[in-house]
């Protein structure tokens, strides 16, 4: 994963503008963001899935511009999420979020520009090989999965039902848009960019659907159970702020069992697929599942 | 213009999301931007390029997926424009502006939504027979003119120097992303629906920058000369607002010289660039141009 991730981390400086006038403090603005770490998760996904698809690791090469778009997207997400009129948080990752720094317009700014360059590097996929069809089905997909039916409607249902979250439906419907759609990209993307075929898709994207949910449910507990040293924040945090998570509604020990359950159901998504290779993705679900924050 | 205004409506109804959950208050905040009105110039612009290249009206069709992206993206810029934190305008064309509707929360998301289904929107144009080489230069072509080194960056640098133009230079490198560019991108991408040859989308980009910027111009001195009822809009709003405009930095009878020169040159740029037919955009760059509102 270690590998996966600085691969990412180098298309993401090679991918941003370059060779074009930006004016400065726009461009310090999405750099901040973009370069404030975190897991890098879904880029790594993509490019394990492409290695998955192909069964050889030369083929995330293939795959680097969807990766590159996909971090992206998901970075413009946290920057207009953490705005004073969305989640109005101060800190990120223990650094001042993107508007305490930038002011909120350039912050909204940034947001904007960040998620249409996304689309200009996913359009360099052709560059390195994929075929038209395929790039042009990635955006196409991008566009679904973290628009208006995909991430940017889980926001707004997330939004609007913050007080009023009553059942297990409600809670993963939001989870599903808010945070597994741009989890199923990734994955389906990584698939393109190997020209996987649809039966091969589908597996890919059911595998980041559970994954997706289990990543959530996962961070409910270990806000709950885990060590505030590692997570880097105060524990109950979700109680103090009366959100509604899965322990809430269905306690811890049937909240551990959904994530065992999603994770094996996606790792048998995948063995059963006819990928040339399931392990790259396998081995990174059980990382995932067995992380402590 | 009419004709194709129509064309333009149709298409934008039938483009946005159908058949995909997105929520309902989402959706209602999409829609009372996107039927707002408003002229569809650069729709029209986009479906007249199209059939300058080939030279006959049917060709628009291939091209509407592109002119409804467009307009999309128009509409999610005018969006967050508005918000308090960057203009702050409560009203629009008469009516509430966005947020002043539906929070600003659901204003940045609608906007986010917008943007992001232009994308998915553009994507279909293979649907209609486009190439899908055309087609990922076209996205790659919207994610750049809208982008970072286009659109958002020079609403940026309008934000930034708002006090401190002093120069022509600096006011019109601001009309050039803020405003042109997304006009520049209108005319290629229809360019590029008819298949286009590169001198050919040059010609088009030419006219784009140039009708753009005089536009830009014509909106100034109408600011200042107009009919208030035709404009909808009080006279001398950019004075108070103390807006550096061109009758500002150089006069009202240069600035109406430089609109007469920037259409003379933007006609001639699509009258010798071996179009089919250069008529439809001829007489839209005329129309535009003697224009009262």
């Amino acid at each position: 994963m270690e590998q996966l991730r600085v691969q990412t981390e180098k298309a993401l400086q090679e991918m941003l503008p370059s060779g074009w006038r930006v004016p400065s403090r726009l461009s310090e603005a999405v750099r901040y963001s973009l370069d404030a770490g975190g897991k890098r998760l879904r880029p790594i996904l993509t490019l394990a899935s492409a290695e998955s698809v192909a069964g050889c690791a030369s083929a995330r090469e293939k795959a680097l511009p969807f990766a590159a778009a996909v971090e992206m997207v998901h970075t413009y997400s946290l920057i207009h999420d953490d705005l004073p009129a969305m989640d109005n948080d101060d800190f990120r990752r223990g650094r001042p979020t993107n508007h305490k720094v930038f002011g909120e317009a350039m912050a909204i700014l940034a947001g904007d520009g960040l998620l249409t360059h996304a689309f200009y590097v996913a359009a360099q996929a052709v560059g390195r090989g994929v075929p038209a069809e395929r790039t042009v089905a990635v955006v196409a997909e991008l566009a679904r999965y973290a628009g208006l039916p995909g991430m940017v409607g889980g926001q707004a249902d997330d939004m609007m039902g913050e007080q009023g979250i009553t059942s297990l439906e409600d809670l993963e419907n939001i989870h599903l848009h808010k945070t597994s759609d741009l989890i199923v990209f990734s994955l389906r993307a990584g698939g393109h960019a190997s020209e996987a075929n649809e039966r091969q898709l589908e597996a890919l994207g059911l595998f980041g659907r559970n994954v997706g949910l289990a990543f959530q449910i996962l961070d409910d507990i270990l806000d709950l159970t885990g060590d505030e040293k590692k997570l880097g924040k105060p524990l109950k945090s979700d109680e103090r702020q009366g959100k509604v998570t899965y322990p809430y509604l269905i306690g811890l020990d049937e909240s551990r069992r959904r994530v065992a359950r999603l994770t094996d159901e996606a790792i048998a998504a995948v063995g059963s697929a006819g990928l040339a290779d399931a392990q790259p993705l396998i081995r990174i679900a059980n990382v995932m599942m067995s992380r402590d924050h």
